[in-house]
C-alpha cells in the first residue's frame, strides 16, 4: 500500500483549471486537464450500447496513445444526440486544442449530466478561452470541477519512486462501472508507453472500478484515462503497478461513500467461491441487493437478507451447509443458519462508516471485493427530479 | 380474456379461514385453505440457493401431485432454519392434517416473514385447533390472513365453461420471482391431472409471475400452486390454459402495483428483439432500473435513462440507430436519439397510475413484457427496519 500525499498534488508537468462557462447557473462546469509535454495515454469506455457522443469520439482518439489534454464539461451528457451531437463533442476538442497550442486528436472530451439534450458548445468555446491563464497546480480545482452530484471532490496522490500518480475522479450515480457515469483521470509523470499504461490500468480496473456498484445502473459516459508525461523518468513497473491498483481501489471506495445519497461505504468480501467469476457475480449481487442496503441504511440486523443475496445467484455454486457470513468481524450466519448473536452489537457494527460484509462460500478458493452503499432516500430524492432540478 | 367475477368466490368445494394466533400481535398470521376432496396439484419454487424449510418439504409434498389443504403463516419465514426448522414445517403440516382429518403428506406449507428466526411453532399447533369451523366461502379471508407488507387483500375470480379458477396471493417485497416472498395459490374446481396442471402452471409462470421484479431480490419463500379438485368436471383445456395464464399476468400487475412503497405500477414491453432470451433480458433491465423506477416516481422526463437501461445489456443484440421508445404512448426516443417534446406531456404520462415503457428495437421479432413498480422513500422506509418494526 503505497503513502498517500496528505494535500493532493500533480506530477511534474501537469497542471488544471475550471470555470463556470453558464452550462450550471453558478457552479463550476468546464474543466480542463493539461500537461506541458505529450503523454502517453491509455483509456477505457463504458460498454454501454448507447456511448455519448464523447465515448465515440474518445476511441477514436485515444488510438493514438498521445494526450496533451482533458476537456469536461458538467450538466450536460453530451448521449443520444446523434450526428450532430459527435460534431459537437469535436468542436468541443477542437476549442480546447486552440486555447492550449495543440490539435484536437490530443485532447480526450468528456460530458457527464442529463442525456438526451443537445450541447451548448457555443458557451463551452466562448468559455474556454483564456483558460490557459487560469492553469494551476492543485488537483482539487479540477475535481471540483468536474462534480455533479458528487458532495465532495476526490483527489490524491501518491509517490512512486522519483515519480507521482493523481488520481481524480467524479461519482456518482448511474453507476455500475463496466464503466459508471464515473470519470476517473490519472495523472503520472513517470514514463511508461501506451501499451503498458492500458495493460495497467485494465488490470487495475478489474478489481477496483469495475467492481463498483451505486445502483447497478451502468452509465453512458464512463470514461477511466491514465496519462503518463514521463517527465520523472523510468519508474519500477511492478511498483507503480500495485500502487495504481491500491490508488484506483481507494478512488473506488472514495466513490461508493459518495454514492447518490449514501451514509455508508459499504465493501463486500466473498471468499472460498468456486472460481473469479462466481465469486464476483456473487459479490455483486449482495452489494447491489436493495435489502441488504436498506438494511445497512437501517442497521437492522435482518441478516438473512445476505443469505437471499447470496441464494439468488441461481448458477454459481452455493452450499449452504458451508455457507458463513459476518458483519465488520462478527459472525452472523454459521452453516447456512443465522446464529444467535445480540441485536445491538449488529445494529451498532451496521452503524459504522463503512460496512464490511464478508461471505465464505468454502466451495472453492476465489475470492472477490466489490464496492457499493446503502440506499437511502436521499437518492430516491435526488432520482426523481434529476431531470428538473 | 376471461370475465372476471365482480367479487372474488371459490371454486365448488374450496373454503378457507384466517386467525391470529400470536404471532403477529393483532393482525391474522395463520391461514388455511381447504378443499373437501383431495385436489390434483402441482407447485413451483423458489430457485434461491438457501430455501426455507416449508420449501424444502413442500418440494417433497408435491410429488404425489396431491393436496387437501395449504397452511401458511406470515411473520416468520422458517428459513436459515437448519433441521429443527425442517421439522418445525412437517409440524405445521401435521397440524393441518389432524385438524381437517387428513395426513400432513396431503398439506402443503407456507411461511413468509423474518429470515433466520425459529418459528414459534406451539402457536401454530394451538392456533389452527378449531379452525375448521371458521371455514368460510369468501377467497378475501384468505388473502388477508397471508398478508405481510401487501396494503390490500389480493383474490379474484373467473369462470371458464361450467369451471371457476380463484386466485389468492400476496406481494410485495424481495420479489424477483423466479419467484418472489410471493405466495401465490390458485383454485380451480375443473377436473386435470396433476401432469397437465403443472405443465400449464409453468407456462402461465413464464409469462406471468417470473416476469414481475419489485426490488430484484428474490425471496426465500417463494411458492406457486394450484389445485384442481376436479368438482366441476372436465373443461376445455385451451380455454382454461388462457384463463389461467390471464389471471396470472392480472395477479403479476395487481403484486407489482402493490409492491413495497410503490405508487406505480410499470408495465415494460420490449419488442424488436433478436429472441425471447434478450427481449426479457432487456425487459428487466428496464423495469429494474433505480433511474427508469425513480424517473417514474418523480414524473421526471429524463427520458436517456430509458436508453440507458437498455444499452446496458452488454450481451444483448442492440442497435442505436433502430431503437425507439414510447411513454404511455407518446414517443420519446427515435433511432437512439431523445425526440423533441413538451416536457408537460410526457410529465402527465409519467404521472398515470400505470405507466407503459415501450422499447422497439427494431432487430427481430421477439417480444417480452415485464412487470414492477417505481422506486419511493415508501420502500427504503419500509426496508430500512423491516425486522424490527
Amino acid at each position: 500500500m503505497p503513502a498517500f500525499h496528505d494535500r493532493p498534488r500533480f506530477p511534474r508537468g501537469f497542471r488544471c483549471a475550471s470555470r463556470n462557462v453558464g452550462l450550471k447557473s453558478e457552479a463550476k462546469d468546464l474543466t480542463l486537464f493539461v500537461s506541458e509535454v505529450e503523454a502517453n495515454a491509455a483509456a477505457v469506455f463504458t460498454r454501454n450500447h448507447f456511448p455519448g457522443a464523447p465515448i465515440i469520439l474518445g476511441r477514436e482518439t485515444i488510438r493514438a496513445g498521445r494526450l496533451r489534454a482533458i476537456i469536461a464539461n458538467s450538466k450536460c451528457s453530451n448521449v443520444a444526440t446523434g450526428a450532430p451531437g459527435v460534431a459537437n463533442a469535436r468542436r468541443m476538442a477542437d476549442a480546447a486544442a486552440k486555447e492550449l497550442g495543440t490539435t484536437a486528436d490530443r485532447v480526450l472530451v468528456s460530458s457527464t449530466g442529463v442525456i438526451g439534450v443537445p450541447l451548448p458548445i457555443e458557451k463551452i468555446e466562448t468559455g474556454v478561452v483564456g483558460m490557459q491563464g487560469d492553469l494551476q497546480d492543485d488537483p482539487l480545482v479540477g475535481a471540483e470541477g468536474i462534480m455533479t452530484t458528487d458532495t465532495f471532490p476526490k483527489a490524491f496522490s501518491c509517490s512512486v519512486g522519483d515519480a507521482t500518480i493523481t488520481w481524480v475522479a467524479k461519482g456518482s450515480g448511474m453507476i455500475e462501472p463496466n464503466m459508471a457515469t464515473m470519470l476517473a483521470y490519472i495523472f503520472t509523470d513517470a514514463a511508461f508507453d501506451a501499451a503498458t499504461l492500458d495493460r495497467m490500468l485494465r488490470a487495475a480496473m478489474t478489481r477496483s472500478f469495475n467492481m463498483l456498484s451505486v445502483d447497478t445502473d451502468t452509465s453512458t459516459s464512463d470514461t477511466c484515462a491514465i496519462l503518463a508525461n514521463g517527465l520523472a523518468g523510468v519508474v519500477d513497473e511492478k511498483a507503480f503497478s500495485e500502487a495504481l491498483i491500491a490508488g484506483c481501489v481507494k478512488m473506488t471506495e472514495t466513490l461508493g461513500r459518495d454514492g447518490e445519497g449514501a451514509e455508508h461505504l459499504l465493501r463486500v468480501t466473498v471468499r472460498g467461491a468456486l472460481n473469479d467469476h462466481e465469486a464476483t457475480v456473487i459479490a455483486k449481487s449482495v452489494v447491489n441487493s436493495p435489502l441488504v442496503k436498506t438494511m445497512v441504511h437501517g442497521a437492522d440486523p435482518n441478516v438473512g437478507r445476505l443469505l437471499m443475496a447470496v441464494g439468488k445467484c441461481f448458477d454459481c455454486t452455493v452450499r449452504p451447509t458451508s455457507t458463513d457470513a459476518w458483519i465488520n468481524g462478527h459472525q452472523v450466519v454459521r452453516g447456512g443458519e443465522r446464529m444467535t448473536f445480540e441485536d445491538a452489537v449488529v445494529r451498532e457494527a451496521l452503524s459504522t462508516e463503512v460496512v464490511d460484509l464478508e461471505i465464505a462460500l468454502g466451495v472453492g478458493e476465489a475470492r472477490a471485493v466489490a464496492y457499493g452503499c446503502d440506499l437511502t432516500k436521499g437518492y430516491v430524492e435526488e432520482n426523481a427530479s434529476y431531470y428538473s432540478s
